[in-house]
């Protein structure tokens, strides 16, 4: 069975020495209080509750998987998990960073995605049952009338009622323009909801006594397309006026689907056969309303691809260390042993390292994203939150798609690097890799979140963000310069944001003439974005480690060799992947014959 | 459930109108009197076979899996699978390329290659029943006794007896010289043998009468490591005088793994409890005898492969222009309908031309190395076979680890292209993907075979067999000289063989300083090897195809297309890989606390 260690010490110098979080956070009068021993305090605690209540369900969860009585339409978790999830309610996980008009904590959201980081190592299909009542949180919180919010927040925040985003049908999930469901106004000022939808992740089970839905449907006299969308709360219970659980809505999983992976999630088929829901927001608003919650929820994504890598590192590195298994090409490195272990073979540690940089890269890029996300949503500069928000309106595309990309490629090298013991479910490697691969998919697949990147985040405002980005890298090459420990780190970096720079200047251009284009080049572009984020961090990490490697700690010296690995065996792939966003549009249009 | 049809067309055009297979054959007397329309003849048979009998059993096999009965020892394989077995010996397929002394129909390795291909599309889990057994024949065939010749081969030709290779234990899978299984010589010729295998694909089923294991084990005087490895054979019923089934021997599962896919094949941990078995070939020379189906085995891998890319690719296909979803950027293409298919999108298109060029170079790799087999092994000329020997134990590990680790790139792809459904089992493309996850793994890690290509076969002899294919790129290179058409083709080809050549060199030089330079560079060397001769092969694809464009058939037109997307999108990969291959090996090595 897969053990887990959660990364602390690496959060701590992600936080503290890395991104001065707490000299942040005291900017925000929400946060102002919070000191960095709290913050690591809430996250060994969580990543205790990670290891040792979650990890144990991972794998039983995926064999065992849910179940659907067909009568009752009741969902069973497999063993294990409703124990674990009234664990996390006593914990008062489930209120971490809620608000405390709610009875939620407050804390930022920085230490709540630290926290779900670690869950997802331990179990991501568990973890999505409180991950994804999240979004529904935020809908509610942000456009909830004030009897909604006093009716379910309070219960969402204590992890009493879980929540579900209801938005795909068969027949369209990236295109939501062409859904169906439809909301009949009562007299009593209620809808009347009637439709399905698949593909409703949490959407049914049995940890909590009750689950709100929010839906996507259309009004009556809606316009077609996604103008014509509106949001409501559809209660699994109708609560009744005193907060007590009054009428059996009709809402009902009808099916549970069968899938690669995430098996202890109840992926289901909801019918709304005549529900009963309440308009949140302004009618035909409902998109917008809820896309207050997207960009939290494809950084959730990126947390879940991380936790993943993170898992998968440390257990084939563990492996890697013990298995014994031919001798080194320069001779015996262990010749007391009947072989050498594996992790003397280079290309074994290429794969680790591999995994370990982009577990290192992605924790970077995504904490620095959540203090975006607690700047925009707390500051009380309406300049500073702007600009946060611009910022953060970048990187999460990259955030949900690369580190998405890099855990598929890692926890298949982490499989690899146990051989044929990788592709046997005991040693759970495997699972791993099943898991990971829909992250690249649900919250907007990664082709989706790249036309994303490149079309609306960077070329919609004609570079305004990017140059910001650009600005930055420059800063922090100009004040390295005269440090000869990192001028290895800053020629290329420069060179990947020059690279990134020309290759959106080139791409605007042809975009002009031909929109297509964008689409031809933006999940090559993404990989150039990403590259080019990461170099970042990974110079400004290798300055920090410079700077301390007198303290003796290892660490440091372990931060550099991964930037080192990093700069010299993955980065480069923003070259072929320039080459291949340039070759245009013709060698992928001009093919009917080829796909006749 | 995917739907599956046999590639005859490009199967035609690579044996007939670019290899010329037919008039390569006419030079081996034992096939000399085979024609193109023979050989498509029994294809087409074949793709019936796979199609109609195998593609049905492909889920229903994935999901029902193998069961073990603890007290007999006996595997159920799922359901359906021995009664395609039974059609399977009654089509006469076992047969196919085996020697006619035995029974075998003795066509050539290419046929049955092509065979395999398809088998694989519609049920790799399925087809490594009758494919391991080849493995069995071969060693039995070039090393048995006369007297062990007689007794197995003709009921393995004949299909009612199948095979298996039992290499692995459970502390040695690539290092086999840690073995540990004895065998013990008896007064009457056979020995005892004493040992656990696992791993042991088709180690124990329901599909045939008898089982004939070759099994690696030690003689009690055996030297330590590689050169101590004796090679048994070990039948499940040791046959009777009169070719009836005798007496049930000692070699029993004890156990079924549980799988990331090809769950409809047993894969058995064996337990040899003092079995009787009888030396084949010479006391330990064991490993040698083994590698003679080495070469063949490790094509079969990557035939596996091209099989699963080929069938996802069909599928994507079929769905992205079903699909609507979202306009096209450029505005509606098919604004009748409420949105336009899916593959008028530039990425989309991509993903599945990404498929479609891996199959296709794929195939025509394949069918070159078994064209070369063939040559080989019934050439009369030993100078010509030895050239044909040596180029294809250069190209043997192309085959295998390019081609499985692009199936791995592509059935990826072909499960995105269906968004949040190709997750779901039901659709069938999840499978494709788990089912070619293995094929990274067995019969040699891609790690194994990159090192194999550079360290072995390139540098092995110091670079002569790479400069002869290098001088038949030149050649094909001088022969287009003129013809603008393929211009586009040339130069990127002969720029890839250069980088190829020069990569060579470089890693050579410095290898000889130290020797791990070639492990940690052997991986990126591989693709940038696998990528040229791909170039080579799409270039003279559309040679043959421009050269036809005349007839009118779109055919030569999606052969073009397709090549043009190859240089295009994916042959630029080589410069990441030259980049990191040049990398060296600080990065890797230099690792000690990154890696602690």
């Amino acid at each position: 069975m897969p053990t887990y260690t959660p990364p602390l010490r690496d959060m701590r110098f992600v936080l503290e020495e890395l991104l001065d979080a707490p000299g942040h956070l005291k900017a925000l009068p929400a946060h102002a209080e919070i000191d960095i021993d709290t913050i690591m305090a809430v996250l060994e605690e969580g990543g205790k509750f990670a290891s040792e209540v979650l990890l144990p369900l991972n794998q039983s969860g995926d064999r065992e998987g849910c179940t659907l009585d067909q009568a009752t339409h009741a969902v069973t978790t497999p063993k294990g998990y409703k124990e674990a999830y009234r664990r996390y309610i006593e914990g008062g996980w489930a209120a971490l960073a809620c608000d405390p008009a709610y009875g939620g904590q407050g804390l930022p959201i920085l230490v709540n995605q630290g926290f779900y980081e670690m869950l997802n190592s331990a179990n991501q299909a568990w973890t999505m049952y409180p991950g994804l009542t999240h979004g529904a949180y935020e809908c509610l919180h942000a456009h909830g009338t004030p009897e909604q919010k006093q009716t379910y927040l309070p219960k969402i925040t204590s992890g009493e009622w879980t929540g579900t985003m209801c938005l795909t049908e068969p027949h369209c999930g990236t295109d939501l323009g062409l859904l169906r469901t439809k909301a009949e106004p009562n007299a009593d000022g209620s809808y009347t909801i009637t439709g399905n939808k698949i593909f409703i992740s949490s959407g049914e089970h049995d940890l909590a006594e009750n689950i709100i839905h929010l839906v996507l449907a259309r009004l009556p006299d809606a316009p077609p397309g996604t103008k014509g969308i509106s949001l409501f709360v559809v209660p699994k219970f109708i609560p009744n006026a005193d907060g007590s659980l009054g009428e059996r809505n009709r809402i009902l999983c009808t099916g549970l689907e069968h899938k690669m992976g995430i098996h202890g999630n109840a992926t289901c088929q909801i019918a709304l056969d005549g529900a009963r829901g309440w308009l949140v927001g302004e009618p035909n608003r409902g998109l917008a309303a809820m896309f207050v919650m997207m960009n939290a929820a494809r950084i959730g994504v990126g947390m879940q691809s991380l936790g993943l890598t993170e898992v998968a590192f440390q257990n084939a590195l563990a492996y890697a260390k013990d298995r014994l298994q031919m001798r080194a090409l320069s001779g015996p490195k262990a010749p007391e042993k009947a072989a050498d272990p594996i992790i003397v073979h280079p290309d074994v540690r290429k794969m680790l390292l591999t995994a370990r940089a982009y577990a290192e890269g992605a924790r970077v890029l995504s904490m620095y994203c959540a203090l975006l996300v607690d700047t925009y949503l707390a500051h009380p500069d309406a300049v500073v939150r702007k600009e946060a928000e611009e910022e953060v309106a970048l990187l999460t595309p990259i955030v949900k798609a690369f580190i998405t990309d890099n855990a598929w490629i890692a926890t298949s090298h982490c499989l690899q690097v146990f051989g044929g013991h990788g592709y046997i479910a005991e040693w759970g490697m495997e699972q791993f890799v099943r898991d990971a691969r829909i992250n690249m998919i649900y919250e907007g697949t990664n082709t989706i979140q790249s036309l994303d990147l490149l079309g609306r985040k960077v070329l919609g405002n004609k570079g305004a963000t990017l140059k910001k980005l650009g600005e930055k890298v420059e800063a922090f090459a100009e004040s390295c310069e005269g440090d000869a420990r990192m001028a290895p780190f800053i020629e290329p970096l420069l060179k990947a944001a020059e690279l990134w720079a020309t290759l959106t200047f080139e791409i605007g251009a042809e975009a002009q003439k031909n929109p297509e284009v964008v689409g031809a080049a933006a999940v090559d572009y993404m990989r150039v974005a990403g590259h080019t984020v990461f170099a970042y961090w990974f110079a400004r990490s290798a300055k920090v480690a410079f700077d301390r490697l007198d303290s003796g700690d290892d660490f440091y010296k372990a931060k550099i060799e991964t930037a080192r690995f990093y700069f010299a065996k993955l980065l480069p792939e923003i070259e072929s992947c320039a080459a291949t966003a340039r070759a245009g549009l013709a060698p992928l249009m001009e093919t009917e014959h080829a796909l006749a």
